[in-house]
């Protein structure tokens, strides 16, 4: 490789229009030809293969540890070193990993998106940018109320259920803290054309 | 001119590190070449030639209305048609305008900075990139205290008087509510090194 992989982090809580934000910027830079890869934090989800249904319910979806950053931590740098991935794919369904997995080339900007990139030490060293989208809290709840029940097949009730015991609590305890720590803070969601700009033209200025 | 003028304004709260950002980002591009003019919103506080100086003090300068906002609306609609301006001059000492003017050329990009600029209805359509400096009150406040003492000729209780009568009251009344409308929001004050790089890669696209 001749050049240096740059990672861009762009966090946010559930529903603040960060993948949207994320795809966005995606599909504008690559249909101009532009070598980035994305990576989804919630493919990361730890494998519950060795879990009951009724024991996978149980799990803080919400929480740093649900996550297998130890894996994604791998990822980045063997993407940073010049080597493929195996990139891991979810069911939110089943609630556990998929047995395949994509492979995944290295690209000089990658862009990982995900509510708990910014609240996990052993992550944040590796981001060059690290980008927070701030939506109010209620928006992102809409959000999250219309995703879950049309794309996830979950009920109105276990939504509210796990909105009041583990989203909105680890929102307050980890994804607000981590604005702080972020280098830019795109307020009006994953549609603020000027936001998108301005990020795309730094990428653009990356891969020059 | 063979281009469109844009115009970015950065703005936050008194002692947010607003001036320091414009400042090295106009430093960085203008030593290789740019052609940017910096505008600052203080240069606008109005006239106050008629007042005595007992009157002078009573105004409230964290205010809106303490601000020449029409003229600054003038202003920037001429460097956008092409025609230079009278930039005014402002003692802080006097609270009143100085005699003199500065003329200022029209050029493609102009940077404004103030902390009523997105508090200001009149001038926000103006902005075709709006920046929002977000730093803690507190932080706000030291260099505040700082500069008014050291380079303004204030005494430490003139400064809390007015912290407590106008600075605070008049931030959450008018700054704190304008960071909605920003497009892009900057943690961590003037020496953000990332969100330098971020603004100034945008810049330069724009100059292309």
């Amino acid at each position: 490789m001749n050049f240096e992989t740059k990672v861009i982090a762009i966090s946010g809580a559930s529903g603040s229009g960060k993948t949207l934000f994320t795809d966005t910027i995606g599909e504008e830079l690559m249909s101009a030809g532009a070598d980035i890869q994305i990576l989804r934090e919630d493919h990361y989800y730890r494998n519950q293969d060795h879990l009951s249904m009724d024991e996978r319910v149980l799990t803080n979806y919400d929480h740093p540890k649900a996550f297998e950053h130890e894996l994604l931590v791998e990822h980045l740098e063997a993407l940073k070193s010049g080597n493929t991935i195996e990139y891991p794919q979810y069911s939110h369904k089943e609630h556990t990993r998929l047995k395949k997995t994509e492979t995944k080339s290295p690209a000089h900007v990658i862009i990982v998106e995900g509510i708990m990139l910014l609240a996990s030490p052993e992550l944040v060293p590796l981001f060059d940018v690290k980008i927070y989208v701030d939506t109010p809290l209620d928006i992102c709840l809409l959000r999250r109320i219309k995703r879950d029940i049309e794309s996830r097949g979950r009920t109105l009730d276990s939504v509210i259920q796990q909105y009041q015991e583990t989203v909105k609590p680890m929102y307050h305890q980890f994804i607000a803290p981590s604005r702080f720590i972020a280098d830019v803070v795109i307020t009006q969601g994953g549609k603020n054309r000027i936001a998108l700009d301005v990020i795309k033209s730094h990428i653009k200025q990356i891969l020059k």
